[in-house]
């Protein structure tokens, strides 16, 4: 656990509440967390259910490996400590999201599943309903795919600490939605995901 | 200058784009940047500003010193390297929110002009609008009101690096809006504040 260190702090409490929120957006903020190896479509799915949610008149954002590391994760590598830290700050950035109001989609391989459980119980915690969302694929089919290279990179050497090949994943052990990402279409993928949020009240579409 | 420690990114572009935003919100995305001494009134004018824009059917959202130090910047003190920190983080996180399509009000001592320039030139070099509000309040002022006793405290020596008492406030040399908050109204503040974003065309009152 990471220590408070600044002191003479308290949260402020505004006029606008969350309920204010959710009748002014008619949704229910939360994050949606796609965890899985590099190229089990984490991203690909998040875009697609953007634009789904979008059509629904639902305000979602997007939050990214890729983008987040060019901006507040910058300082950051990819050793256990700074993915840690990388997960931690990502979390923290997605209560802030979900207190505004808005759907989360938070996407990174976050292959720890202590750094997952540890963003879970902050959203519990602050009563943010948190779906962690599995997108399973098997390393060969991640490493067939590997649109960027990095898979053969990594196995020549020139990348270390490549989740899957030379640094662990470990799977969820009871996400909220369980994705094969090898054997469904992206249209199934995203209709179970926006018929998990209908059920559970997230979303009520119109 | 932080460096760019991880490679092998690069920034993802979603369908939905930051024009389809505005549309969906009927805004435009904008930081307002409000820095002066603690107790100041940055946060009271926030706090009523975001109401006055909820009533106006925009969705606003406040970052403040004390709730984003209990949350991702737990692990920030009040040095001066700390605080540089502190700021770029919040800098980020304030266009993360503005990308999102959101008028977030970030209401920070941000004692360095350096730091609160930094920020200015990741929005500006985003393309996204930075209004930074100068809250301005004689030291005398503040320390009168000292809502939370910090001043007094400070001037006992229990508090280190305390802005105003033992660590310098740099005035902002040119804000986008100047408030003297020793006289004039809460009232009159929100107002400046609102007809700048109408003449600026960040916010359409319908």
């Amino acid at each position: 656990m990471i220590r408070q260190k600044a002191t003479h702090v308290h949260w402020h409490h505004g006029n606008i509440s969350r309920a204010d929120r959710h009748r002014f957006l008619r949704q229910k903020g939360a994050t949606l967390w796609f965890t899985g190896l590099s190229a089990s479509g984490k991203s690909t799915i998040a875009v697609a259910l953007e634009e789904a949610l979008y059509e629904r008149g639902k305000l979602s954002y997007r939050l990214d490996g890729d983008n987040i590391r060019l901006g507040i994760n910058r300082n950051l590598g990819f050793s256990a400590e700074d993915r840690t830290e990388n997960i931690r700050r990502i979390g923290e950035i997605s209560k802030l999201f979900v207190d505004a109001g808005l759907l989360v989609l938070s996407s990174f391989i976050s292959p720890y599943r202590a750094d997952r459980d540890r963003v879970r119980e902050q959203h519990r915690d602050a009563g943010f309903d948190f779906i962690e969302i599995h997108v399973d694929c098997s390393l060969e089919t991640a490493e067939q795919r590997d649109p960027k290279g990095l898979y053969k990179k990594a196995r020549a050497g020139q990348i270390k600490n490549f989740t899957g090949i030379n640094a662990p994943y470990e799977e969820p052990e009871s996400p909220e939605i369980h994705l094969h990402s090898d054997r469904m279409t992206l249209a199934e993928e995203v209709e179970t995901i926006v018929n998990y949020m209908k059920d559970k009240g997230i979303i009520h579409i119109d």
